[in-house]
Order: structure tokens, then sequence, then C-alpha cells
């Protein structure tokens, strides 16, 4: 099928529940589907938005195409969780159904003002001449689960801006309402952060851009998102078109950040000795990251796993994207992000099974024959070693998703996705490799979800994400190497949610 | 909305998309819905079908009407679990979309032949005069997940029975295949259980019906199932019409068992010492239940928790209807069916709080303050007690479920949903007594999950089952009685699945 605008386009009330039916089962027959992680009821997920602490409910919705691996016309679906891992998907949210965002309701986020939840998002709209409109719109949600969208924008695009402004989050500070939003500026055609203040919600202040770099971020920043960890700001974002020269990335297009020292909101400053943007993740697939800071004094962040712009071996079954686990954020001495699991993801784990060098060892271990799709793997590696472990591996491990490591001098750990059985998306890169100042040990945390892996080496100093399509029977999890290797480990099945 | 017959037949290609995005949201933010049972997606749920064991998973169908509250056309809709609790919703399995089924792919069952699971079932297709056909159709489901519908019926309706032909169950006996089914004889129009058999499923041998009472079993048996229990036949069916002298029961139509020493299959014998049916759950809302010996060597059931004909006040909501948890069954020495949760329902139990008897204790006591809608609730009573448990009750356990209990002289269990808030089918009573020839003790286990309740009494010797209505800030849990009461207890609070 050919994903004409036409068809991208067409109302829901156009396609047919006979459709949506099969898309749905469709896409939850899936081999390559995930059983941990939030994926799409049917066709395509990408941004995660309205991440949010409301009602006792934890609150996350995403983007959803539901007709098939593309991006058409946009709702916001929404689920809840009591403990950032199980999750109830409570289903369509905000529909694209009103002159205000009748091509999409886009991206934002979602903050509780008094005993309701106000979602601001981006309506989509597009002229009879097919020209963009960005409106920055607000809907309530109130603690029966009824959504009203306002009547009126919250934001207009100010004239210094192109049609490439969204993604809001609202903040407040100090009984204050903010908001910063993605957005091109019209003179230099320059990828910028947006910031409006205001007092009630109806009058917005612009106060231009957020002043947190001297480089040029790119043509477009899209999901700019701040967040305080110990007081210190983070802003996490997307720049598209960033010069290699200015930060180094492999993805299409990167999801970065820039932590600081302190952030004046009048001023739209970000105070920060950082040089230059650092990748998010070391991996092939995240993008559209959403923080916030929770009442309980953590910042969490999910993420969407896949990539605007590019096609994934699940788009031939018509659905496509998943969101990445809740991670918790910390910084380390040096402002560094650290990234960890919640405690709740240890809840999914089954009877767990020790992994140890075995006494006769040559060239090659095997330490799950059939591991399942659905895993947790942890690997200590003390200094001096080096091979590769292999996941969704086959009989020989001449197929298999390749963790090299190396403890030896520098260190590394490189993720290669070349040799999986199904190849994808090469022209980016197939391996993503991550090099230590210095090793004299090695953690890696490792979880496999169907199509998905994420690896938290050294206590989530890196988390390196990507997909991945293996054969279906290739489930052995081994270790090769030329000399015997001093590890210990487990792997746990994990439930499913 | 009036559910007109064309209404509810209109083609699932003609309802669109966005009806059933809106029906699957309202489904799913219903404080009415259930987080651990098999519940609608949208719409109407009913009878569960082809449950079994395939593939390494248990498999269960349900009867979907994904549009409303009302019995239209139906399809089933697919889940698969590797415990009988974590269940995952597949979608739509078998639609009404052949001229074998055109009206309705109705209930049955599934049987492991060689390396694929055969899902057999009745297609419902009305002519153009709306006279009824029920074909009796089979459809491969292969390792992939693939469904392939035969042309052909396995079976037509013989001459011997009206279009009241349904609910087929396939067994497997000694190389050979037997099916039972419902059915209404065309010369007495009473109930019976056909019975016909075959070696290669092509050819289909009619045995008439099955022999296992000298009671008329009312105008109608729907959903018989045949499962043996260490060897010994149960079979367990729906009559409808049943002249309550035969059997004593209070519900519209009632779900009740036989319980034998022999099943001779040629001779369609079932060899029973039982006087009469007796119901299966003394409850208010249990039907259509679907038994099967897995194998593990173990029978399990699982039921439909609402009745035909019958309103709820979901329907208000556009969806009605959920499955009962799985239940092991077993036969005591006097041949009584006993039924209890399978062991993972334990795995769903969060940190569990011991209750236990206050001190002062002055008519009532508050065991939970706010329990939550989902949960299970164990409470042991010895000799010599007599009071009431007060579920989602308000403050002063005005409103609640109420269950009476008393372990003096011959005990009883009295379960009264007259007063939860909302009442709702009082023309076929309120209250649901179980008796006991003698009581020195009594053990609740009770599960609550939004709107039913399964009550376990004595390790399984009666279930007592249903759906209730409550304030959804009614959620405390109490006991009163006149005298201080003795007991022991624990509350968890359940994850959803």
């Amino acid at each position: 099928m050919e994903w004409t605008t036409e068809l991208r386009y067409k109302p829901y009330e156009e396609w047919s529940a006979q459709e949506l039916l099969q898309l749905q089962a469709q896409a939850a027959n899936s081999q390559y589907q995930m059983a941990y992680h939030i994926r799409p009821q049917s066709g395509l997920l990408n941004d995660p938005n309205g991440f949010s602490y409301y009602n006792n409910q934890w609150h996350v919705f995403y983007q959803s195409f539901p007709f098939g691996a593309a991006h058409g016309l946009k709702s916001w679906m929404h689920l809840v969780s009591d403990d950032l891992v199980h999750w109830r998907n409570l289903g369509l949210a905000l529909a694209p159904d009103t002159p205000l965002d009748s091509h999409g309701a886009y991206s934002g986020s979602a903050a509780v003002i008094d005993d309701k939840l106000l979602l601001m998002y981006t309506g989509n709209v597009r002229t009879k001449e097919w020209e963009r409109i960005s409106y920055q719109n607000g809907a309530w949600l109130d603690k029966n689960g009824k959504i009203t969208k306002l009547p009126k924008p919250l934001i207009e695009a100010p004239e210094h801006v192109t049609e490439h402004f969204r993604d809001p989050q609202l903040l407040k500070y100090r009984g204050e309402y903010y908001v910063i939003l993605g957005a091109q500026d019209k003179t230099t055609l320059s990828g910028k952060v947006a910031l409006f203040k205001s007092k009630d919600l109806e009058k917005w202040q612009d106060l231009g851009y957020v002043d947190f770099t001297d480089d040029v971020m790119g043509y477009m920043i899209e999901c700019p998102n701040l967040v305080f960890i110990d007081d210190k700001p983070v802003l996490i974002f997307c720049p598209q078109g960033l010069e290699h020269e200015v930060a180094d990335y492999q993805n299409i297009y990167p999801n970065m950040y820039v932590a600081g020292e302190h952030f004046k909101f009048n001023a739209g400053k970000l105070q920060t000795q950082q040089k230059a943007p650092i990748n998010l993740d070391d991996g092939f697939d995240v993008y559209a990251t959403q923080a916030f800071n929770a009442p309980d004094g953590k910042a969490y962040a999910i993420s969407w796993v896949g990539l605007p712009d590019l096609a994934y071996p699940s788009d031939s079954e018509n659905w496509a994207g998943c969101l990445s686990q809740v991670k918790v954020l910390s910084l380390d001495a040096d402002g560094k992000l650290i990234q960890q699991p919640v405690p709740a993801m240890a809840d999914l784990r089954q009877a767990g099974t020790v992994l140890r060098p075995e006494a006769n060892y040559n060239q090659r271990q095997q330490l799950v024959y059939q591991a399942g799709k659905h895993y947790e793997l942890k690997l200590n590696l003390d200094a001096n070693q080096s091979g590769s472990l292999h996941l969704a591996a086959n009989k020989d491990a001449s197929q298999s998703l390749k963790i090299d490591f190396s403890t030896q001098d520098h260190g590394y750990v490189k993720v290669d996705r070349a040799h999986t059985g199904i190849s994808f998306n090469e022209e980016y890169g197939t391996t993503r490799t991550v090099n230590f100042d210095q090793a004299n040990r090695l953690e890696l945390d490792i979880f496999i979800d169907g199509s998905l892996f994420e690896i938290f080496v050294n206590g989530g100093r890196h988390v390196i994400t990507g997909r991945f399509f293996s054969q279906p029977d290739n489930q052995q999890i081994a270790l090769t190497s030329e000399i015997a290797l001093d590890f210990t480990g487990t792997y746990w099945p994990l439930q499913g949610i």
C-alpha cells in the first residue's frame, strides 16, 4: 500500500472498524512484538506525550496513527500505571477532530493544575493550500477521565518562527507558567527552543529563545524538555540537521542533552559548562524523549524507540515503534546523566538462572539455550576480559545481536546489529560503540523484549537502545572469546505487562 | 441507541474505526472495569470459546460484539497466557465473514490435532426470510497464529433437531473424534445434548442424544461440556426453561453439572447416581462455562459472568460482560465438584495486610479503610460466629455488597447485592444463599475486581460469583455483628493483568 497524502490524512470515520480490528490483531500477533514495553495497539507509535503523575497514577500518552506504519493523522493514546512498569491502555484520548487540530493532535506535555491535568499539545492544521499552521492547544483531563479541549489555542506562533513550532512543555515555576517549544527561527532557519510565560494560562508573554549554546542547533529542534535533577537543569532535545562538528552522533537525528548549573526562567538562560550537547542514548533508535519532575522528587524519562524518516522491518506488518522503559535520571559528579531502570522492573522477573564460566571452556559458551524473546540478562566482567556476547543467536552464533566488549586497557562496548538475520537502516551504521577512559570492570544490564534491546552499561552511565529483527528461532545466548572469561551473571525471563 | 436487528447485524466494515476507537476508550475508562479478568476491549463479551493448551500456551477466545452492549454480529476474540492468569489479547480471530458464518461466528471449542489447533464453532446464518441455519464449522490455527477456515461445515444439523443446534465441543477418545452439541429436539422441543462421532473429521456419524437424566432439561441446552476428573465424567451445561421442580435455581438460566461414574462414548450414556443437576456456581451470573482436560492432567473451567436476555448497568457505557477467573476442578468423595483458583492467582498479590479482631469491638469493625476496587480477601471464622461482611461499603456500611454468614448450628453464607448503590436484575432475586449441613468453621476467599465478585467458600466447595455496581467512593471493608467475632484474615490489593 502506498501511503499517499490523501490516505494518511483520511479521517478516522472513513476507516472501517473491520480494518482497525484486523490491524490490531496483526500488531498483537507479531513475532516481533514487545511484551513489557508500551507498543502500538495498531499502526504507528511515535513520541511519548503528557508523561505525568496525576490522580494517584502515572500517565503517559503516545502519538498514534492507528492505520498503518506511516506518519498519518495523529492522535494521543492514553495509558496509566501504578508503578511505571505495568501500564493499562485507556485508548484514544485526543483525536484530531476540531478546527484547531484537524490534521493531527501532535506532541505535547501535561501538568497538574489545581485538581486537573492540563494537556498542552500542538494542533497541526493544514490550509487548503496545504500550508501548515501550528496551534499550541490545551485540554483538561479530570479525575473521571473526561477530557475537555479548550476552545482557543493557548499560544499561537509568533512572527519570528516558521511553521515549524511544536511540542510544548508546560512547566510551573514560582507560581507562574512557562512553556518551552521546539522551533525554527524564521530569519536564520536554525533550530531553537522558544520560551513563553503566563500568570493565568490566558495571556502569554514571548520570552524569545532559550540561550543554552553558542553553536547552531541544526535547522530545527523538536521535543525540548527541561527537567531538574538535584536542582540542576537538564535540557533534553532533538536537533535536526546538527553539524557533526558540533557534536558527534550517528543516528539520522540525535536526541541530546545539555546539563547546566542554573536556569534563569525570565532570561531564558541555561548556565552550563558543557562544551557541546551529549547523546542521551548511545544506541540506534532513541528519539523524542520526554522527562518530567515527579512529586516523589525524582526525574523520570521515557522515549520513542524509533526515528523520523526511517523504515523498520515491522512496517510490512503494518505497525511500527514502541516506547522505551521508564528511566530514573540522576547526575554524576561531572554533571553527566545517569539513567537507571525503575525499581518495579524487577517485579517482572520470573525464576532466575545464575550464569557461571564453564569448566572446560573452548572458544564458545552457551549461557542460555532457549532464552525466549522477553528477558533480562545481567553480566559482570572483571578487568582484562574481552570477547563477544551473542543474543538472539542461532546454533553456531553466526547470526546474533552481537555485543563486543573489552575491559583491557581502555575498555569499550560495541553493539553490532548487522548479523541478526534481518538488517535494516544500514546507511546510518550497523554498530554503536561506547568507549571508556579506563575500564577495570564492566556491568551490563540488558533488557530484551521482542525486537527491542536496552543495554544499561555500568549502572546506567550509558544506555544503548535499539531495535533488532532476528529469526524467530534464534534464541540462544552465548559468549565467545579467545580465552576463558571471568564473569558472573543472571538471566531472568520477564513477564509481559 | 435502540439495537434494531439491522444495527445488530450491520457488517463490521460499515462501522467506522472512529466509533470503535471511542468504544474501546469508553470500556477501558469505565470505573466498573475489571483489572485482572478477561473483559471486552469494546462492546459485549459473552461465552468463552476454544479454551485449550496449544503451542506451549494457554488459549481462550471469547464471543464478542465489538460495537455495544448488545447481542449483535459475533466474532471470536483471542487471548493467550503462560499461567492461566496473565492473558495477552491477540484480538480478532474468527470474523463472521463467510457464507457459513455470515450472521455470527458463534461458540465452540478447540482441540489439538497433530501440530495444529482445530477450532470448531457454530456458524450462524440467516436466510433472506430470517430463518436460522446452524453450521458446525472448523478452522485451523497454526503455530504462527494463522487461522484458516474450512471450506465446508464439519457437521450440519440432523433432521431430529430444530434450528437450535450449537456450541460444539470436540473431544478425542481412543483415536476417534466425538462432538457434543447443545440442541433442541424437533419432536419434543426439549433441551438435549447431541453426540456425533468421526474417525477422520470428514464423515460424521449421528449417535443421537446423550443419556444423562430422565428429567426434561427445559426447552434447550446450551454450551454442553464433558470433562473428566480422576476419570469420572462431569457434564456441564446450560438448560434453558428448566422446571424448578427438577432442580432448584434462581438465575434466569442456570449453568449446571451432572457428575457420573462412567461415560460410554459409543452409547452416549453418562452413568450417574446424581438425582438432579447441581448449580455449578451459587451466585448470580455464571453462564456458558467451558471446561477441558489439559495436558497437565488437570481439568480447568472458565465462565462467562453474564446472562442471556438480561441487562447490566454497564450497558449504558456500551460494554458488557467479562470472563470468570480460571478454576481448577476436582471432585470430593461424594462426587461433588470443587472449584479452586489456579496457583498463579497468588502472583497478583501485592503487600498483604493481616486482619485481626479489634480489642474494643462495638457492633462494627473497619477492616480496610480504602480497599480499592481490585483485591483478594481471605477470612477464616471459627464455630459459633455470625455477622455480616461488608465489601465496597460506604462510611456507615449502609451501602455495601453484604455477605451474611453464620457458623452456628447449620451454617450459611448469604450474599446480598441489593444495597450496593446501584441495584439491577432484582426480578431474579437480590440474594444468593449457600446452606451447610453443619458448619463449625467457614473459610472465605473473596476476589473483587471492579464490578465482579468471586467468593470461594470452604476451599471451593461452593463458589458464589456475581456482578455488582457500587458507588465509586465506597471502598471500605467492614464487619458487623452483635458480638465480637473470632476471625483471622488477610487482605491483598491485586495487580492488574
